[in-house]
């Protein structure tokens, strides 16, 4: 298994302490944490373990559709983005599969699951150049982008988007978009290549609750595609794969506005922050971000960093399982001000 | 999608009802609900939302280990026992399997998924014939028993699944064994193939949580088998398909013995009960069952029956998308003693 940023359970194990005790800037999930109201509204309806989700997922598919302004055939609900990743290369039969990297390392496990022959296109730590993507992409394959990128924190423009979906068209190639942190970003909604939906056949997007509502533990995350495609893909998925309780919590934290608003108004402060505070010292690099989290290039030891960090109770994500990065890259999540003022603390403490 | 039991959404819309306001004898779930506690539990814990599971889920594999009698190893937790099926199918590559039918649909639908050839054995709604099982399964296949079998409720004894495994390893099949339903049956544990887990490496058991603690909504199974089958399936496995609810269901509920010993107690009374009533009704012909649950045939019109059922509030499982069951058969859960009454009592004014 890959290891991933959130592990708080094998430290707490290692270290001897509550999970709740850590501080995890290795996971990029929403410093306010769930919306208010979401743990009362799931306490008042706990029984519904005792039923099996609705198998179609009718409320939660209107609950999304309302949310990103489309119809309740072209929402998927999955198992986490994941499960919408996995099915969609399932479905979608193609026989390679093109990642730019540094990317989310899953993407290209999951190929391998589905027989896919994977090849990398490598952009570091700059943003994707568009017309060496189109070049290197083979006629009738697939491609994922990750929008925002994952590490990186770097977006690509919606009209670039828009550009690319032509030429893929033209290609027959098909593409996947994993807009996991696409509400962290500052032009969110218009950031989104969700409006291309209808008018694209070769086009499929991935969204999660995940990151954004702060619902990690509940596994919740879905595909935004074309009816048709919706069906084809569907024809692929396990029953029930969404539990009852996410079901739950995903119909309610759709409509907490105020959440959502005071989100990105907390993680555009904060990133600003982090970003400055991090430039400021002299042995880390750190890398602008569209996204709720902060790549880094670091001149010291990053075993003897992380342990340093480590013993004061603060996870950072290292980047040497991201193919085409190594160790001497961090990722650190945008937390709140008083997690942020701290990790800056222990940072410029070191050495 | 294949219909299934327990959709009481869909009636509950249709009747225009609250989904708890039916009496669902369609789905096989423990009529005592879940274990008492369960609920104080998950609400003390329901903050662990916010954490993503531990994804080698140590302590629920160590709850199951301890339950079972077997090691952590031993143990893949799964998004319901439908996942781990899948998953087993996907990893031990065959390119035929055998299913005995009637029973369970999904199977024949993830080996699909998978590019299984499935061929069947008709055993209509006698026991399986074990010389004639191997005498029709090929060499190098796969094979999946359901036992106690959905929907017939017949059990195959422990020495015969001794006996086949013996067979089946000469003949190099591999086997699954879907136990949903094993801790219903009224000489649990004996009745479970568990015990030859680390004997055989063809084999590879499926449990879940879903009917024996009641929980459908959690959406809790895992697979048992040999430590180098676990590793060869988990390569295949997406991460957290088990969310933060469900593991922390998973660990509580094994604990509680005097829930395992009341439910099996009320079981053997109820099924004996529903059975002698059920047989005194002229048009209704009951199979004796091992399981939790009743198959009828019935001589009546069965969407009439169906329907007058509904007006009353009561769901049954029609048998139609059974493959090697028509219209003319229904299936009941053994339910509480008040519900077993309202069934009787409903079926009995029918006409």
């Amino acid at each position: 298994m890959i290891e991933h940023g959130g592990n708080v359970y094998k430290f707490a194990r290692i270290l001897n302490r509550e999970p709740s005790k850590l501080i995890d800037f290795s996971a990029n999930i929403n410093p306010l944490g769930f919306p208010q109201g979401l743990k009362e509204y799931l306490l008042s309806s706990i029984n519904h373990i005792a039923f099996y989700p609705d198998p179609e997922y009718i409320e939660l598919k209107d609950a999304i559709a309302k949310y990103i302004g489309l119809r309740r055939e072209n929402i998927l609900p999955s198992n986490g983005a994941i499960e919408a990743i996995y099915l969609c290369m399932k479905a979608i039969k193609r026989d390679r599969l093109l990642i730019p990297i540094p990317t989310f390392s899953e993407y290209e496990r999951i190929a391998k699951i589905n027989n896919l022959t994977v090849e990398y296109f490598f952009t570091g730590t700059s943003s994707i150049n568009i017309e060496e993507l189109i070049r290197r992409v083979y006629p009738k394959s697939m491609l994922i982008l990750c929008n925002p990128n994952n590490p990186t924190g770097s977006l690509i423009d919606i009209d670039s988007i828009k550009y690319l979906l032509n030429k893929l068209l033209e290609l027959e190639v098909f593409l996947i978009i994993d807009e996991a942190f696409i509400e962290f970003t500052e032009n969110y909604p218009e950031s989104s290549a969700v409006r291309f939906v209808n008018l694209y056949p070769n086009l499929f997007i991935i969204r999660c609750f995940t990151k954004f509502f702060g619902i990690p533990g509940l596994r919740l995350g879905y595909g935004i595609g074309r009816e048709e495609i919706i069906n084809k893909i569907k024809k692929f998925a396990l029953p029930w794969s969404v539990n009852t309780i996410a079901d739950l919590a995903g119909r309610y934290v759709l409509n907490n506005s105020s959440f959502i608003e005071e989100t990105r108004r907390i993680i555009k402060l904060e990133r600003e922050f982090l970003f400055r505070e991090l430039s400021k010292i002299s042995w880390i690099f750190p890398y602008p971000s569209k996204a709720n989290f902060i790549l880094a290039k670091i001149s010291v030891d990053p075993a003897k960093l992380e342990n340093f960090l480590l013993q004061r109770g603060i996870l950072i994500r290292n980047c040497y399982n991201f193919t085409g990065l190594d160790r001497s890259y961090i990722r650190v999540a945008v937390k709140d001000h008083k997690s942020n003022i701290k990790l800056i603390e222990a940072l410029s403490s070191f050495q």
